[in-house]
């Protein structure tokens, strides 16, 4: 590219088509352009005729130097705005195992494409803060993590040739998007259509047409709700769990003593001794070598955990540093369990976070942005840092776990417990 | 009565019976005659066998001065430490309308009784932060508010001669109190038992064993959950209902308009002419003079206001400075309002607040410590906020408000709508 | 106006101009033209070179009838989208005193402005949800509240002829307006430049060129902030003073006793009598006839309520249903104190919501959508309402109040207490 | 043990001593006695004259069977009620390495003597949710962790001859104990004078008397506090540092690029590159080896990191699966983490814990009961859990990060910057 010295300094001309007036994306556009100190003339407006028809617009971006004219085609290429006149990308081979070279391509969760030897290639394994790789001889691109960078490895580096196509945030879905931004967090909006939602993606990903991924906190146990969970598992409804030492230990506990953190599930009074039941059964299971090894032997005979095993439901339990034991299952090893549930994210279509902030938004992290996914917590906040960081495709649900799930099951035909 | 000059001072015995050690109630007065600088010999101490058998102790209770000595007796009596020996009540008669004399004695919500020409007799209408006031003639003693003393109405001063019965908190009725005392705020246990519990209370008020007051917010209606308050109230479960203009408002707009706050009841969207919505209901009762004139001519054919008016429920909507028109039913004086509630709590025994902190705290005021009450809401604030302002019989629910409706209609044999 | 009967039905032109792209008006009036039932082609598009620059867009608006394209053309006309061809109002006559006649146009808080006599008429007073009402003889226009209207008061009826000026949300003055709607009720957020900020809008407003409301709920005094907004008020920093009858009481309260609901301002604790300090404090005030008074007869010599007396700020203490007492200064007809906040809101500039829902989102109903307005509380829940509730002009700051005033008055120059 | 046959079963007598009315001790004794099925005669009461004198009382125990009798025994025994005839524990060795045999003793976080060789030997490196493991030759006690159970460790099994002396919650040191339960996660209480409590126990600390352990979450540096954490660091008020990789990486990436998570601390701004600030802090750190080398090599100048460096301020960087990156100082096996942070708890005496739920939960799981601590959270579900979770001796403060910390560093003599 040789960008034309322009009477305020150097142009260059862009397109963006889509839903550029409705998804927001002009008016960020402009706005970048004007923060990062360029100037634009807008030619060929066409405004879709409605919102499903694209719009599209021509601009001719101008900035003072060459420099500030890059760094404003490079952001704004993040939003769509291609040069009318296409850049292969530049890669550099790494040099240091498990991190990049400086300048990396960092990736969003959006759709990305890559221009090389002038044809844009589509990228593979999609998911935010990582780097683009590419492998020269076949042709690919896939996202890589920073770990698990390798001596050699070609990686992407600045954002010339790179493309972003950004899932519509509902547009033509979803009438009016703009109450919808302000409502996802509110717990005073009518909510039992949002459930019945739900439960129609979840019939139709369990019909064949997708993957649910669950992802689930210990409330789930202490409020009684481990039951309704284990029904959809046993129906179908769950095709990966992803949960963390805590979760599975309740859940066992439950089984094996008929508390929560030593709280009656019948009675929901606690006893003195019941706050060592959760330590009992980590004990118990680690005796055992593992969840499997309970089930197979007899011990282990209902809940969560037993229904993943009985059902082949993978399941990721990873560690985290409050852990009590943990059972024999959890990967205590964060970096290996990121790669674990890397693999089993790929071809969810559905995701369901419930009642646990760490791990949203750790799986929130790992999800491509066109994965539908729900939140529900109690907690507004759990909602409001998901989308903060960056998992914008969530659907917030502040409300309560245990009626949410047993409305859940009514609603997919079961009857409650 | 003369207390004895003691070689440290001045004493007098006092005995306290009852469930003193679970209720924390000993160790209550025991720390309140330290903290006002008194000091205690203990004799006489029986603990009960079990948590239904009374203990008992006798303290003799010293103090430097005679008026510390005082001030520690009308403190401890407030937690049922009675002096061995008794003594009458001082009357005053007001000197101003809608004020009491100085040194007035302030009320709490637990049963009260003052010792009258040698005989305890009981307070009625027994409310917090209210004056007590004495006819002679007749021999009766009623709680009465500041505002509404009237000259020459003959008011107890000091707290010599009264003694109040704190109603166990929970004790011989729940085992576990402490565990229950610091769990009632958390989102994270089992609710279903609870919400079954609040079913089987209501079934009991509802076949003629009681009187149920609902107090509710306009999040009933946003959440969608008018069709099942109004089942209640169909169905005999509700008696009295207390609302502002808010939920009254937006019930109707419900039904003329099938959105409430605008946000569609059936879509969960927003139109732009919906924030209208209320304002239109507003003013179109107010054309018609007030809700009761619109049910006669079946222009309010449906929702929580209808029914109350079909199935001759009393409600009283209290104003706020928040309102927009209001409706005509509201009254718009907080004193006023105060008054009518007064009069509808009576006979109340079990009250059920749903998602309003200002209307809870303000029945919470008013209701006496032996009415069972429970308060729902998602936001623990409202919950904690309750027991601080000193309504500590509540039971806090920290859950939604629509499943929470959806299962107790279900509990109590109604099928969702 | 005829429209014009087009091959899909009827049309219209109009024109939209300003900041449409970034503060969003223009994807709202194609997304609502299309919720309607219409259709549009855009001609003669302009895009401003840069945030302070106007865009410009005319567009022919089609609808399938002629009420449709009118449902559209009003609904349009909120967002600032007007005919090319101008229409003047409709009036009807009051029928009855107190209510609007069916079709009234309600008001929003943006600048609004009526054609009438084929001239465009400001509309004074301008406030959301009330209706306008014309006085012919002197041609001016000023919002009216349903409750105040009289019998014969010419009130607008539809919404041809009127036009609002939407205020841009923040465009042109501060940069990233998406960050900012998001970011709004974070705490996880850098703070202490928007208490700067703060402090530099008192600032100018107290030397001359503004005036400052301040709404404050009690926890100002049970968070021990009483001294600092009493400095506030001392020097120069307060205007106008909204509160409830808490705030006056544990404000009087803390100068009487030292202690605020019972809780020493001192050391923390809590002793057994002080619950009815509270009590005490408003039977005193009560007995003096009023806070004036106390302050008069040199009993009430610090506070809140004092500096507001002795610097001759105007107050309104508006009553609420869980009041005690009342003080006699508290306004308990929540239409009066209506009326009265009403009068002292006009000319008010800037606006300090401290710790208060209720009150918050009271004024913020009263209020101008051109006052800029803060409001500070701890709960991200209050920040997130007073936004729903239509006071989008309000920046939220989700901080806790003792610490956000002490920085306050130090960024002001004082030295805290 | 040959607990003598009853009249109605088995019993045997128990002795409980210290502040066991205020501490509620007693109450929980006879609870658990009754809830367990069994039954109490009380005997030699002996009330303490005030808060400082200690209590005693001796109850016969009574239950149908021996094992009844037993169970009541031990559970009681974890509130310090002992048998008046004393019992050496039971030992058993580790079959299974990492697991403890079944029926070990659980222990809590109070400290702990174990009966052995009819000598009572306290158990070194308290800590909840671990075993007791007795070295026979030296005779010494210490709690083990599951994981960390070798085979052969001789492991005490059962409760008898263990006996805990509960740490008082507050007894002696804070007057009115529960008004302090309730109040603790309020934030509508006086906060300043707590703030000047702590800051007075970090200066003892810091003058050679304590050692304090700082936990801290990310918001430490989105909220723009790291430079008032930093200068506690600097003053040496912090002793050793626990965090995660977020909270490194930011303050990382706002020392190399003045933003946070992409929001720059100078004017609260976000610019659209941001996001990628904090992966490409964590590259460059990678790139180097580690925090030490890039404070060494001068490209890591100012921050907490940077001070901890300089200073020789111990940290642990636990991790966690939503980690990007992460920093190669980051420990990602959690059990080595915890490990890591078992050893440098030793000797700590105040804890003080900044905006961070995990962390906060899962050091408090480490510390022994007597280590004061204080958690800083503005959501107060973070302190409640904390409680919930065990760590009664936990002060929750419900208040903002940064200006906390803005008035603690103002308080310790700093001028904020």
């Amino acid at each position: 590219m040789t960008p034309t010295p322009h009477a305020h300094g150097f142009s260059d001309d862009v397109e963006l088509a889509g839903h550029i007036i409705d998804s927001l994306l002009l008016p960020k556009v402009l706005d970048e352009i004007n923060a990062l100190g360029g100037d634009y003339l807008s030619h060929d407006i066409c405004i879709g005729h409605n919102r499903r028809d694209p719009s599209y617009v021509r601009l001719t971006v101008t900035a003072p130097t060459e420099e500030c004219l890059e760094r404003i085609l490079v952001s704004i290429g993040q939003h769509g705005a291609v040069p009318v006149e296409h850049h292969d990308i530049r890669i550099e081979a790494a040099d240091i195992a498990g991190a990049f070279p400086e300048g990396f391509y960092a990736t969003t969760n959006e759709p990305t494409e890559i221009r090389f030897g002038g044809k844009w290639i589509p990228v593979d394994r999609q998911e935010m803060d990582c780097g683009i790789t590419l492998d020269p001889a076949s042709g690919r691109a896939r996202c890589v993590a920073m770990a698990d960078v390798k001596i050699g490895d070609r990686i992407v580096v600045g954002r010339l040739g790179t493309r972003v196509h950004p899932v519509g945030r509902g547009s033509g879905e979803r009438r009016h998007s703009f109450g919808f931004m302000n409502s996802t967090v509110s717990s005073e909006k009518p909510k039992h259509l949002t459930v019945r939602e739900i439960a129609e993606q979840m019939r139709r990903a369990a019909e064949g047409n997708g993957r649910i991924l669950v992802v689930a906190g210990p409330a789930v146990v202490h409020t009684g709700s481990h039951e309704l969970l284990s029904w959809l598992i046993r129906r179908g409804y769950v095709h990966v769990l992803f949960a963390g030492n805590a979760l599975a230990t309740h859940d066992i506990e439950q089984s094996f003593y008929g508390t929560s953190l030593g709280i009656s599930m019948e009675s929901g009074g606690s006893s003195d001794e019941g706050h060592e039941h959760h330590l009992r059964s980590i004990n118990r299971i680690r005796r055992l070598g593992g969840i499997r090894q309970a089930v197979e032997q007899n011990l282990l005979t209902n809940g969560i955990m037993y229904e993943c095993i009985s059902h082949n439901v993978p399941f990721v339990l990873a560690g985290s540093i409050r852990d009590d034991g943990p059972l024999p299952d959890v990967i205590t090893d964060s970096l290996v369990a990121q790669t674990e549930m890397r693999e089993l994210v790929q071809g969810v279509t559905f995701c369901l976070m419930i009642a646990t902030t760490l791990h949203s938004i750790a799986v929130g992290n790992l999800l491509p942005a066109w994965v539908k996914t729900v939140c529900v917590d109690i907690n507004p906040a759990t909602v409001t840092k998901l989308a903060d960081r960056g998992t914008f495709q969530s659907i917030g649900l502040v409300t309560d776990v245990e009626p949410f799930l047993r409305i859940l099951v009514q609603e997919l035909g079961g009857t409650s417990p």
